[in-house]
């Protein structure tokens, strides 16, 4: 993975990045696939004596447990919802043994560079991103009270509704004996996130969430704030009004929403109320049970999968969907910082009494006399 | 609005783009706001009798009905759900005058410069984009048969179910009659697109599609084939069968899905079924009922809007929806053209022998002797 | 022209561009071409209430001395030197009708955009960039001391060293007689730029100004610094040395050149030394006299140009080269700002001890209660 | 390095990118650096069984002869003409020991890159790609006669006039005992590149090819055709006139140029003759011979590097060249591809009487049935 645009001097190593890929990888606990990976990542460059240079940084996490022999048998068959036709059709060859851009693998990227855009987020600002299973199948979390980091783990199932959480891990565990699959929900929250993050038109910050997500592997659907259910109601059950909010330490007022439907936007831009919005994942591709294809050459086949893989893929997203949000937040963050210190550059420039020279780095001396180095 | 990278030799002229404006513009019916704006379109350059010219295309839609008084008493006050807060949270001013880029308006370019991408994808490739109202608050339509945008438009709500649509019909007034909006659903269904379009990893279809939807005003969620409902399912439930299909006109045979869960995109790349998202569309934010908010020094305000606004966006959605679908195909019909036509290009030459001179536009003289006019 | 990405807050009026605007106009001395444009610009959004609103700015400049029909004889004629036939081999139609994209009438969007941008660095930095005519055919200026704009503009050549300016003016005056044109070097002077724009490897410093001029017409080469002369030196002759610099005003030291062969730049970035660069244009392709060319079926043709053209772009190509340097440098200083001002926010964060709850617009209740519009 | 966008289905090996990285590598001749490093590339993703699979290719070649203590000398000292000053300026921290992005270094991935490149071109296109080292500090080469890549290899200075040659190398070998450095101007030639690559206004070829030439390190200047030295030329005598030109196999006529004082590109479009342009690489700014300089702290001290390094870098500035030229004409090459393909199939398809159902891989039933897996 190379991360591009990170901030210097920003103290990082890999103690930063690791717990984040401890959570996503694979055989953390019986609910995930039993694919073994210690996803151990390594700083190869971009960091020096212990801070970010500014320039790109390069991580690699090495394959350990690949076994591309376990392919063999679907070298020629189209796995039904899995990318293998799809491949195929665009590109004209495919790599059929696992791995490569259309396996979840990939999100590993993902999660490390989440890890820096997250550590940079609550450094400079103090935002927090918590995802969570709001829902496997058909059982559902209640809404989560103080959310945690590690509320969400005090199970395998990452879900802090620990009844719910119970009842989430049997139906997985269920699945998983049918050789099936479930799906479900994840749900975000971050707060701490400034007002004013976001671009009109096409860089709306959901819109860009949107993108983020719908991007995951398994992703089918997104909603921010009161999302499809919202559209159940009229215009004056939705809208959220404003009041006054006085802070109780600073004193400062504020403004503020009594309810958020709006999920923390508004207009595409961020409005300093927690951003909330959910991720539908669909069931597992990789099942166990015999299912009808066809292969390579169109022929009618039935595949009988084995291999290893998640009867879940909701406990394992969960990282993944955090990486995701603070990277598209840190971007938004990096384009919106670089408006307001325009701003205040131009304003503060302006209020000053200009004086001739400033305490910038900058020649004093006639620019003629010194350029013409080649010439003389 | 400026449209780059239309290729050249396209037959265009206003006539291709009015007639989606024409479905977009306000006051086109009962049930949207009384505003009139005919949205008539001019086309300033890129094209030359009569065909695209391959440079930019500038179009012009000016407005003739806009009453930037009839914003005077919002001036200091921030509108519920709108974006007047965010925007001078983000920017420390705000056009308070209506119009500009947090006004729906702004969806005109949109329209405009999807009807040149929908005439593309349909001489190019028989791309189909249509779109319609699924549902307009609690009341849904049933499964469209053989959809056409003629059926979409036998009524104004733009629902091809006729039975509901005047039960939407109905609702919609009810709400403007209390000073109230309604929300709800548009899906689009797309057939005809070729399989292999959509960038595995960041820019697969489905996320450039729920940026583009999610950029939307009032759009608050998006989800593709079986979307969030489909999370209900077991894995063997919602997978998607490949079977050989037979084309009875041409005798060829393909690949095809018996269902469509997927959405016609499978790991982030169209499979050439049929594409089928839904879009969720908060209602809308402009009442008429009085609302608590504040005014910009936060205090505390009551707003009773007036204005003209539509009680339910989504008719006029319909349209939109469809341009932003066109726009986001195209760019990746184009990028899919690039890379297939390198392979054709780099196919067809390995497979000749390769002649010292092609019929192409190049030198057969020595370079040297022709390149030094500046020195001789 | 469109401007995107100018910070808000900015105070501007069309008495911001006109200045260059002139500058680069048609018709204002006897050494351009006659034709007579004013090119008024208008500013049509993206201003209101006399300041920027952060979000784009639409300018327009209508043609008011265009005439399609003084083409008329070149319909079928590739003119040499011209993008006559580059125009139709890549996009297979061309207009014919002079303007578009292949004239420099396009540098008139330029000269605008660049006049915001200059604006922008001079108010938040000082940054003063002054071009000139540093040399005509074989007539060149002595090295210019003190420059200004005001000594640039002394003279219709806009050529700072006065004797240099006269021979250049006649010897325009004898190419246009002549029925022929001349080329020749603009040089760039910058000031006042800090240390610390441009981003190593692909988007240094030089090569972005690079890129920005030989995007130019007419444009044949750019050196900086000490350029292709340097290259005869040996690298202790051309490696300039740092030596401590006292401001005489604030009594700071900062770190300078001796000399500037790196000409501001080193390592892809400035040193906050003079950006000091050259800029090769050729003698315009347009002329009287008769000249050998084919047609578009590629028979042999003799072409007699009439037409209004200038005998020599350079003095007109100043303010063009000035508007394309503030252009790049305000891209960069912009990304540059986003750097330095997050490193500052991280490092002023993690100075301070951490409070709970910043005077950040941010939510201070639990965010769970507020989340669920939608759903009650 | 990462090589995103290359096509699938091109046979590829580290075979067709190690010639370029052993012209590129250090140690290859006495004229170089001594450093001894092997610059073994390694495809680690993005090939499979011997094809691009269309997906990133990563390329790995490992340091081997790093020496970081041999900075410590420098851990403090503002090397001149460097960019430990402008690094500090930019960052607020440097890796002062040695490689990293501001070390000649970084151009191994670019070679490895570029020969990808090359291949694409020379494959599809028959295109070549031909740099030598035109002149080394006063020594200047003959123009070129039917140059080839063998006879630029045919002695160590890479340059194809040996009587020149001859005289660079002692020249270099004197700079080096001398512990100085010298210049120099490699000169490019590219046949075969089809007309029509390049955009109008800012992506011009000519562009293009600067910012890529600039990005280089060392490099001062660039020049096109005709270059500076055409600026002193009239227009009549620099214009290239057209005539038509028969190719003596194929009998077709083809539109071609007699002199090329545009260098290929007119317009900012490729014209079909041959790409000539010039770039100035500045003497190695690294020498032996003391020097003037400041530390970290601003204070005056004494420079003596030993180190190893190029007394000239021309030599191995010669496949780098190569490889900047062809990243920069396949981008252009695939976005012309994408336009005329897109052009070709709007037209064949209006040619043809459209049939209701093509060949083309899309669904035949109505898609209503289908898409509502997730609800039945």
């Amino acid at each position: 993975m190379v991360v591009d645009g990170c901030p210097p001097l920003l103290e990082l190593s890999e103690d930063d990045i690791q717990p984040q890929l401890d959570r996503r990888r694979p055989g953390q606990s019986r609910l995930t696939t039993p694919r073994r990976e210690s996803d151990t990542v390594r700083i190869l460059s971009g960091v020096f004596e212990g801070k970010t240079l500014g320039t790109p940084i390069l991580l690699m996490v090495e394959n350990e447990d690949a076994r591309p022999s376990a392919y063999e048998g679907f070298r020629d068959l189209y796995r039904p919802s899995h990318a293998d036709f799809t491949y195929d059709a665009k590109y004209g060859i495919r790599n059929w043994q696992g791995g490569g851009r259309s396996s979840a693998r990939e999100t590993v990227g993902r999660v490390a560079a989440g890890a820096i855009a997250e550590k940079i987020l609550a450094l400079a600002e103090g935002v927090s991103i918590i995802s969570y299973v709001r829902r496997v199948g058909s059982i559902e979390a209640a809404d989560p009270k103080r959310l945690t980091r590690k509320k969400v783990d005090a199970n395998d199932v990452r879900c802090p509704d620990g009844e719910a959480a119970e009842k989430m891990a049997a139906a997985i565990d269920a699945a998983r004996r049918d050789g099936d699959s479930l799906g479900g929900i994840v749900e975000t929250i971050v707060t701490g996130t400034p007002a004013g993050l976001g671009i009109p038109v096409f860089d709306r910050l959901e819109a860009d969430l949107a993108k983020a997500m719908l991007s995951l592997p398994a992703s089918k659907g997104f909603e921010i704030g009161s999302g499809f259910d919202g559209t159940f109601l009229r215009g004056s059950e939705h809208n959220d009004p404003f009041v006054p909010r006085v802070d109780r330490k600073t004193g400062e007022t504020r403004i503020g929403t009594t309810t958020n439907r709006s999920g923390g936007v508004q207009g595409g831009i961020s409005n300093g109320e927690p951003i909330v919005f959910r991720v539908a994942f669909k069931p597992t591709a990789t099942i166990r049970k015999p299912q009808r294809t066809v292969d390579t050459e169109g022929r009618r086949r039935t595949l009988e999968a084995r291999g290893r893989h998640d009867p879940c893929v909701l406990p394992r997203a969960v990282p993944v969907v955090e990486a995701m949000t603070a990277l598209v937040l840190v971007d938004h963050w990096l384009r919106q910082l670089s408006m307001t210190s325009a701003v205040e550059r131009m304003q503060r420039s302006s209020s000053e009494a200009r004086r001739p020279t400033s305490g910038r780095n900058r020649s004093d001396r006639a620019p003629a006399d010194r350029t013409r180095g080649g010439r003389k």
